[in-house]
């Protein structure tokens, strides 16, 4: 059990690589977004109190990545075209309906907030996320579950809002505790394949993870070691095995703590 | 054509009862719709300029209402069940579907916004409706299509935003030019039945449209005029045909003007 206060708050990020079948469109990786799901519904963490010590993001995976290529829209790259928008958001839509369905039936009190209707970057792709809802839903008990999705960027149209971007954001805005990246992967490798048990700089692993400039912005593990470096909170990255222990508070998968 | 300028802003509503049919669950009122949908996308308001000149915000009737009568909840008394917010909450997301997806294919720029994902109330039921999403996308010339929806409220759950309190937040916030309510019926009906040319004071109509303490918090006529009295935009109450009408500049319906 989880030894946390009724102000802590884990944001757990859960890879769209983890719970869809990346090699086929709008597919669900049924088994592993079970095994997740259950994992979270038995921690420690989620006790049914108010507020509620946990809010949960997914990435895009299979539903949203295919829509956003199709139309040529990335966390840089922009479109206007309204039906491009609801073809990438509305798919988002119904995986994070799926994932909120589950952890209801598995006695999660999760919620959808979807981060069209509240974010938006400006003309400096400085974003905005204003936490009414989410910091809302959460004093009442409920467990947010937002995802990777697109949103107003000031010139660009709508550009992608990364699902890690989110949990950087959110960690920010609301003081999060901790933070939890559960990825395919059991942790962040070195070059001989074993994972790090902790990283407090990144030019101890730029070897191993590559060159962070040269990284696909939305996925790839040196932007994520960075991102995480530059909170004020310690965070974890760990395979789907992990994430009860992580919930628990366990010494899983690879710890980055830059503060 | 409407002889609005890049700085006008026109809040529209379209009452849950227009849209839908009332009286069988989660049922389109497709040729009604479809006219006003066709009234929209003709008129000189979108013009597929930027910034968007138009917000649009739509009533639950037959898809929201059902789903909150069955769980109990209303403005006032909220719930802290999750499945009963994904009910209502889902409803809402459906409906919107159908009207965004029938604005886009008219030509209209339209893109979803839930309030769920943005809005909350405190303690005292003061509503809280942070602006970046809608502003963000309309900046970007795309149509904000909000809706009546739950939202996370201190203390009850989630209870009921209805679309009326949604667009007088959301003309009060952005700073309308206009606001527009289009009803089942043409205009605020005085004893005769007649459309009430202009309304600047509740108490000369108050016989007329019945005691607001008493009228439905989300629907009735009482009501709204009372929220639209207190706006410092003008406002209109008219029928689905006046739609185009209203948007082109036209004395349609009721004109109500406290300020």
């Amino acid at each position: 059990m989880s030894e946390t206060s009724g102000d802590d708050l884990t944001i757990l990020k859960l890879g769209g690589s983890v719970i869809t079948d990346k090699d086929s469109p709008e597919t669900i990786a049924d088994e592993a977004l079970d095994g997740v799901v259950s994992a979270i519904a038995e921690s420690g963490v989620v006790d049914g109190d108010a507020p509620a010590e946990l809010i949960i993001v997914h990435g895009g995976g299979s539903f949203g990545h295919v829509h956003a290529a199709d139309h040529g829209v990335s966390t840089t790259d922009g479109t206007h075209d309204p039906a491009a928008v609801t073809a990438i958001h509305g798919a988002m839509k119904r995986l994070n309906g799926v994932v909120v369905d589950r952890l209801q039936a598995a006695g999660v009190p999760a919620v959808p907030v979807h981060p069209l209707s509240a974010a938006a970057r400006d003309g400096d792709a400085a974003l905005t996320l204003p936490p009414a809802a989410v910091g809302g839903l959460r004093t009442e008990g409920f467990v947010p579950v937002l995802h990777g999705d697109v949103i107003a960027h000031t010139g660009q149209g709508v550009t992608v809002l990364s699902g890690d971007e989110l949990v950087t954001k959110l960690a920010e805005t609301l003081a999060a505790t901790r933070v939890g990246l559960c990825s395919t992967v059991p942790g962040v490798l070195d070059d001989e394949g074993e994972v790090i048990g902790s990283i407090t700089a990144f030019e101890a692993v730029a070897t191993a993870v590559g060159d962070s400039e040269s990284t696909d912005v939305s996925g790839g593990m040196a932007g994520k070691v960075e991102a995480l470096l530059a909170l004020s909170q310690p965070a974890r990255i760990f395979g789907p095995a992990a994430v009860g222990g992580f919930l628990d508070d366990d010494a899983v998968g690879t710890l980055i703590d830059g503060a």
